[in-house]
């Protein structure tokens, strides 16, 4: 979906909605339309791209804010430049985490004369932010209020309608766990912190507690809902009509008794029930104040969500999923490249067409369901753009001339994919080489370091940029995330990044994902992706208490050796290549021959070759 | 001073305390006391021992919890076996930042039966600590209570009185900067706020302001004090008859008007001044919940003081004399250990003789003040206690059959001081050489590390571990503190370290420490330190925006080549190693010969050799 850039026009009707009494309680001095929707998702419905139908900027990652006279657009520094470019001159566009860009809260101190009103969405603010804002405000002797109209609905008039498709059970061979046995072991989290009720409004979490899975957001197989789960009851708040008879059924066979209440019901439910029930209630720090304001404060426990780290962690059968299939998606991802080296002779192909051609082959492998996000396929120049997403006007031929990235990954029955592979398939520059070389130091900095249980994420993320660092370079984005099995590609309860603001401690049985990477604006960049899992660590000596642990990487895909500058490298570097390489020989080699791709395989065999 | 450990009777006296109405506003089923005083040093005077006094343990951080029926000691888990040999068995130690350990809320929700009141000095806990006591207990039906009484002074017979020693003022030439010119500065910090008023509660933040400099506490310039500044006042509470006639002179030539009140009147005068007065109040997150709850709720900002950012980051004249100061002590390090090389070998000298002795050779040094902290001098299996401080029972020989570490430091009136050298004065082992190495790995890694300004000082952290984590040890503390200019030794406003609560960006002109090291129980101990300031780094390549910043090491004590594993070292770090000794020669090597220490330069040249 595009949305016009006639926001002159918009942004004038908006400043007519915010002083109009049908619409807000008082009048907006300034209204604040966040990006995410109503359960803090990364990716969000297209009926809930608010902030692409007002601003412009195409994706949903930012905060918009819009007073009488101005406009500013905050979007991570990733972004900066699309959204420059996609926003028209009535839009101030802001890099939020520099440290010079101020907050969206001090923004508005300065822009605001006199005592002011500012609006926003209680269900599209989280409490933290929205306690954060209101804090900052009463200093100024400005106030934060809750207009429940959404004021950009108003105004959008083909506004799609929200999806309601189909939600399905995944089998326990898939989730490992019952629905009941996740209960018990929820509610013993529960009564640890003296909580008696728990109100999950985070749709992955939702998905994974219940065993089941749908597609009412693209690439993100999760559907609209709430859940309330007490020390004696369990509640699924959805559109019944969505859930299949399968879904259904596989419910009742549970033994917690699970009562299934319409979306819509929750605060009328939440209100209700509270007055009825005595004890604390525990609330994840990414609920929305609207759900949040529900609960008396001095009954909520406002902390991460246990369920985030019960996700986090695998299990056996998901464990064996998660491999499995990231197994197959890197045979798939071969099978890609090999084919590619061929078309980019011929300049056949563009970043668009390869990306469709590499679904084609991923659907082709067992289990598959879908892409997990929008596949970044770039070359040459679109490369040097962090999350570039190609489109008809900007799709560039892959050539022998410049490097390809290509950043993708899908959703199996048994697990999610994302992985980063960059190539050349002319001859690449010195620079490019040793750009690569830096990045790929990077990566198996990551994947060979060995760390005590507790450490927290980002005390590893310096490992990925070390090499750039040493010579004055940097990349602007995490270097890892938490990855769901058959769930959201990024998950918010772990990852390795500096800029995390809750960072829970690295566990055993997590999944990761690693991905420094490089980028020169207008010329070239370069990134490098693995999925990982966290395991125990054999070390050579042992210290009184701590037990360490290290990563297996669960990618197979070759990293292209033109590209890596030699004398770069250590003779451990090179060792870890070469035994990775030849894990993938063996692995997806095995699969290829299986499935009579033999033309592949002698692509694998010259790809693995030891340096 | 040392206590005694019949607690069991103390205990016993506290318990009635606790019920005894004439002191507590209720009765208490538990009392907390905290480890630190009024103004969260991390050292404190005699008189503020309430920890030691209560527990036996004889450092003053941590936390005492008492019950009706139990008793518990937190401590970091460097003081672990320290606390455990030292208080008695009516206490049960806890390990602090053990992830299964409890809190010590967590442990009260445990023990108390039935909602309870708990008890605590508010003077004792900082606000941030208090409100998440509070948060907890409510979820249990407990309520935390401030006990204006504190009940261990009242249980304190021979309690030493307050220490009210001299206030004098730190010269220009030193400082670099008038009080005028920092309270200029710090007005515009509250004016970015939109706060109009300061409460300072950190002393070292007072001294710095105000150019003063005291010894209430040991080892600490520090004097009591709070101090209050307004756009248009600013007031100093402090015992006046403490102030010399230099002080206050210089306090008045200031243009901006200094008024001096009692230390004791903070409370009134926070009541009093802001019943006539408008505007928000910035509050320290490290300030009292006595102080904070003096400022109603809704005109608080509780921030990080902007004079702790304003403290770390030097100006020239603090660089310059940071620069000299810690050369000067570096030569006083070199002939100690020249000295004690001899000595050894005879066997005359003792961890407690030899700690003196260096003592004795940096008062020879010009404008030294005094320690900034006991030295650590440790031999042998003493070392291996991180932070051991010798006693007449516990004082080992320095020989040549065992390591020894010396962890020291001195403030001077240009700047204060903290290096450790592990020394071995005979044979070490293969295994003492590998760990000695491995640290030395750890400190070269940070002191070589290049970063983009903003990076926060945790990032840095895992540098200094990486070769122990390689083989699976690690060491249970920071990897480097801030350090003050003839102020506290440890500035809690920047530092290195995972375990930070608050970690602020590293800048250009701050001061570090860097002390990586390793510790096997009972056999021996390795740390090696440093301080280094922040500079620009000149990097190779250049990327669009960033900043990259580097260290540079400015204390030059060679360290012990007979320690290094060669075949551990990687080339780079050999050529590191040989610079650093080149320039311990040239720079240090000039002083010794100014001062006709000959003997001790032919040590220099010997320990300096290249490898």
């Amino acid at each position: 979906m595009s949305f016009s850039t006639d926001d002159g026009l918009l942004l004038t009707k908006l400043r007519t909605l915010m002083k109009h009494s049908d619409y807000v309680p008082q009048s907006l001095n300034a209204y604040i339309v966040p990006g995410g929707d109503a359960h803090q998702n990364e990716y969000v419905a297209e009926c809930d791209k608010r902030l692409p139908f007002i601003s412009g900027f195409s994706r949903s990652i930012g905060t918009a804010v819009i007073t009488d006279t101005t406009a500013a657009l905050w979007v991570e520094s990733a972004y900066f430049m699309q959204a420059k470019e996609e926003s028209d001159a009535s839009w101030k566009v802001m890099c939020q985490g520099n440290v010079n860009t101020p907050s969206v809260a001090r923004y508005l101190c300065k822009v605001l004369k006199g005592p002011s009103v500012v609006g926003a969405d209680p269900y599209l603010v989280n409490a933290g932010c929205w306690q954060d804002l209101e804090r900052e405000f009463h200093r100024y002797g400005h106030v934060l209020i809750p207009v429940s109209t959404n004021l950009i609905d108003l105004l959008w008039e083909d506004r799609p309608r929200r999806t309601a498709n189909a939600i399905f059970p995944l089998e326990i061979k898939y989730t490992g766990r019952s629905v009941t046995e996740k209960v018990v072991e929820l509610r013993d989290k529960l009564e640890e912190e003296n909580t008696n009720m728990i109100i999950i409004t985070d749709l992955d979490e939702i998905a994974y507690l219940f065993n089941l899975r749908g597609s009412d957001i693209a690439c993100n197989p999760v559907f609209f809902s709430y859940a309330v789960v007490t020390d004696t009851e369990v509640f699924l708040f959805v559109n019944k009509s969505q859930l299949t008879r399968a879904a259904k059924t596989d419910l009742m066979l549970e033994s917690v008794n699970i009562k299934i209440l319409s979306y819509k019901m929750i605060s009328s439910f939440i209100r209700n029930k509270l007055s009825r029930f005595s004890g604390n209630v525990w609330l994840s720090t990414r609920s929305s104040h609207a759900i949040i304001r529900l609960v008396p404060k001095d009954r909520r426990l406002i902390k991460t969500s246990p369920i985030a780290k019960m996700k986090s962690v695998k299990n056996k059968t998901e464990i064996n999923g998660m491999e499995e299939s990231n197994l197959r998606d890197s045979s798939a991802l071969c099978q890609y490249l090999c084919w590619l080296e061929g078309e980019a002779k011929n300049g056949r192909q563009t970043e668009i067409s390869a990306a469709n051609y590499l679904q084609m082959l991923r659907e082709e492998q067992e289990n598959y369901i879908g892409q997990c996000f929008p596949t970044i396929s770039s070359a040459g120049p679109n490369s040097s753009i962090m999350y570039y997403l190609p489109t008809p006007e900007t799709d560039r031929k892959i050539t022998t001339e410049e490097l390809h990235m290509c950043d993708s990954g899908a959703h199996y029955k048994d697990g999610t994919t994302d992985v980063t592979r960059t190539v050349h398939f002319g001859t690449p520059s010195k620079h490019e080489q040793e750009s690569f070389t830096r990045v790929l130091k990077g990566l198996i900095a990551i994947t060979t370091c060995v760390f005590p249980e507790n450490t927290k994420g980002s005390t590893l993320d310096i490992l990925g940029r070390k090499a750039l660092w040493d010579v004055g370079l940097d990349y602007n984005h995490g270097t890892g995330h938490g990855i769901g099995m058959y769930l959201n590609v990024t998950e918010a309860s772990s990852g390795i990044s500096w800029c995390k603001d809750e960072d829970p401690v690295l566990v055993e049985g997590m999944f990761l994902t690693e991905e420094p990477g490089y980028y020169e604006e207008g010329k070239f960049g370069v990134r490098l992706e693995n999925v990982m899992r966290i395991v125990k660590a054999e070390t050579p000596q042992k210290s009184s208490k701590d037990r360490f642990l290290t990563f297996k990487t669960i990618s197979f895909i070759p990293l292209q050796r033109k590209l890596i500058e030699h004398s770069m490298m250590t003779k451990k570097e090179i060792e870890w290549l070469n035994r990775y390489h030849s894990e993938c020989r063996y692995k997806v080699g095995k699969i290829l021959l299986l499935q009579g791709y033999e033309e592949v395989y002698d692509w694998l065999l010259r790809e693995t070759e030891p340096i």
